[in-house]
């Protein structure tokens, strides 16, 4: 299938790189459900999303028609600081695993965030700029997102607040203090800075904190003081659109070489890399014109996809946010303690769970200790440290290649390597020590959250 | 001087990155001085080296005339993993800065030791496994060498024996994982497991070691354990051959785009960045082909180059290594506690130290509050959170661009960005905290050392 003598690594050139975001909703037959008002359960309307978000995101999120969005300039200046990431052809693996399988992987932690938070972060900042505001306020868990959106309101001179869980504000110091050298103002969540943190700590003393406790906090600052907005770094469908820049350039350099890929794979938290990557191969299957395989890879301690119900839920702990119907475990679900921050959230990328729900789409779910282990294999061959969020997708990735090393099939597989694992060293350390553990819920343990899910007519 | 159209980063294809090392000492009239047998004063020959070093790193530790070496077939594969790195163009910093000149970094931190010194690691390792070897050992600071060294040890299947200075290990926990995670075996030096190591502890109970001990350690472990040879990230002929592909690309990059640089500047610890960076550019300077001004940048803390003496001097504590002439605080100096690990060393390459003696090329020294102060602005317009080390390069790459705002001088800049700082957080956390001091060590001071450097005739 693919012609010969492909790089090691494949970087575009400024030339070939996109100018417009693909949204993936404009070739859905069936849309992804609207954001609803928690109170009236009636669809949120554009005015009621600019008390919380950025006019021209809001218009983003609501628009499932217009297929291309042109890039500003101001945000293709940023990309091109960290951008074209580069579509790395895994031979060293390859050779490892002896599979007769073609692996690539499209790698976006080459940049200070660590990650590919910051193709959105640019994106949000701007248009809060755009619009005269004087700051944005987000939540971050595992410190990728907060560190991408500091990086970008230090480009534009944007005042940056972040809540950060506080577990990881006490275990992550030195996340923390990128932020910093990047100007942001951040805050251990639960705070005393805001009624719904006051409430929780009043409630909880000694909690240490959650996602959707920081999401509360940051959208109740938000709306609370004059000239801020609240951004999201995931599951929204505005974030997964400006990730398809992930997408496209993977697909790009791809058709650069005459490659077609069997499977693409991904690690799913919120759905924001998992979106961006498959995007415009998705498009190409909704429309007919192509077929592939979509793996999603979630972790077995917080299987959203695999063992969630698709349903209307709550985003937030404090229940300030819309509802959004998705693949969800109860935004009450505290998955154990696992070492893949970005992929404990309760709940599911919209226009995802849709696709998975119309079988666009498979997911499978994986155990920490044999992500680890991939995670390892990986950086030794390799020679990249990965996070062990994408390391899930690593995980998943081998899989099929020692499936292809049995079968004899030559598949090409694509993965998605989100970020690195700089600041994950403490898992890593658990890891080789043999102390990290495996914690799968029970049913019973699922059910008792998902029957506490919120009734929509 | 530049043509239109140079995009923020210049990557290489594969096919024109270099195929060989070229070496600076082919076209120096006045060669660097030969190591000398600590015990005899005599030139150390190849038989004697190379019960410490590696036979074919030896030969090319000597040889002094031929041009250029073949990189071998497997180290450029694995140089293909991480490179071609990007020469960037620093549009945000050029216009941040308002400066007329147009300023490029090479960019060598995009890989996982986070820094170039896997250019050498790699290369190192090669030659210990093609010599039939069981492994290495090696010492490091402030833990890039030694994490570049693990990587290539696990990609070439070599024991990996590293001694880290005490304090380092201690304090930067994460560097140490990222070395076990490729199954180094990381040692805290001084240490009970070699003779100079206990010597010392007796001494010095207490200390937190320092560089040239664990060099000794690591030099005694390598001639006391068959099969295995020491290795070395700095300051030798071998390694500024191997850090020359960071030039020869840079070159390549500029030549593309008819850029010609005026000022090249690097930061110098033990000088195997900037030997690496400027040696085809000095090349052409030596042969009388161009002219470039090249400027190495070193710590107020520890200034060899700008306050030294050049003069034959220990490159370890122990004194079981060979004598080199160098310029150098002596072997004694401890510099006081900053935070640039990588710039801490006594001496500086004989390579440097005879071009600098002879001419070709500037040094100054910087404190480092300024530092710091060049670094977080570099971190928030061009996004990338550099090391320490490489924050003296950005600190002395601005002076010469508001040098040109004020005189109108449109000159071309190039530095070499060695590295990352994301292991550095403590320091750029004392530097938000105005606890980061400037110390400058007095004349009387630098005597004092200088005044002990062994006696050559």
């Amino acid at each position: 299938m693919s012609v010969k003598n492909i790089p090691y690594k494949i970087y575009l050139d400024e030339s070939e790189m996109p100018k417009a975001w693909y949204n993936l909703r404009s070739d859905m037959k069936n849309k992804p459900a609207p954001l609803l008002n928690p109170g009236t359960h009636k669809p949120m309307r554009a005015e009621e999303l600019e008390q919380v978000f950025c006019s021209e995101l809001v218009k983003q999120e609501l628009d499932n028609d217009t297929r291309y969005f042109s890039i500003p300039g101001e945000i293709l200046d940023y990309y091109h600081t960290f951008r074209p990431s580069p579509l790395c052809r895994a031979y060293n693996l390859e050779k490892y695993l002896d599979t007769p399988a073609e692996i690539y992987y499209k790698f976006e932690g080459n940049n200070t965030s660590g990650s590919h938070k910051l193709n959105s972060a640019i994106a949000q900042a701007y248009y809060a700029k755009k619009q005269g505001l004087k700051g944005v306020t987000t939540e971050t868990g595992a410190g990728q997102w907060g560190t991408a959106l500091s990086m970008a309101c230090a480009y534009f001179g944007l005042d940056c607040k972040v809540f950060m869980v506080k577990v990881s504000y006490e275990q992550k110091p030195f996340r923390r203090e990128v932020m910093k050298v990047y100007g942001a103002d951040v805050t251990p969540s639960p705070s005393e800075t805001t009624n719904v943190g006051r409430k929780i700590l009043a409630e909880h003393p000694g909690t240490t904190g959650s996602l959707g406790c920081a999401i509360s906090e940051a959208v109740e600052t938000a709306v609370s003081n004059e000239g801020y907005r609240y951004v999201l770094g995931s599951v929204l469908n505005q974030v997964l659109l400006h990730q398809s820049v992930i997408g496209l350039e993977t697909k790009t350099a791809l058709d650069k070489y005459g490659i077609k890929p069997d499977i693409i794979i991904g690690c799913a938290g919120g759905g924001s890399n998992l979106g961006g990557l498959i995007a415009p191969f998705m498009g190409e299957k909704l429309r007919g014109e192509a077929d592939y395989r979509f793996i999603a890879v979630e972790p077995a301690s917080c299987p959203s996809l695999t063992r969630g119900v698709y349903a209307y839920d709550f985003c937030d702990t404090g229940m300030v946010c819309p509802l959004a119907k998705m693949y969800t475990l109860g935004s009450d679900f505290i998955p154990a303690p696992n070492h893949a921050g970005g992929l404990r959230y309760h709940g599911m990328s919209s226009i995802l769970s849709q696709l998975y729900d119309d079988g666009y789409m498979e997911a499978v779910s994986v155990p920490q200790t044999a992500v680890f282990e991939a995670a390892e294999q990986f950086a030794r061959v390799e020679g990249i440290l990965p996070a062990p969020e994408s390391s899930h997708a690593i995980r998943a990735a081998i899989n099929e290649a020692v499936r292809c090393r049995e079968t004899g099939e030559k598949k090409t597989i694509v993965f998605g390597l989100t970020g690195t694992g700089y600041f994950d060293m403490v898992a890593y350390e658990k890891y080789h020590d043999g102390k990290m553990d495996d914690y799968i819920p029970s049913d019973e343990e699922l059910k008792k959250y998902i029957a506490k899910l919120p009734k929509i007519d």
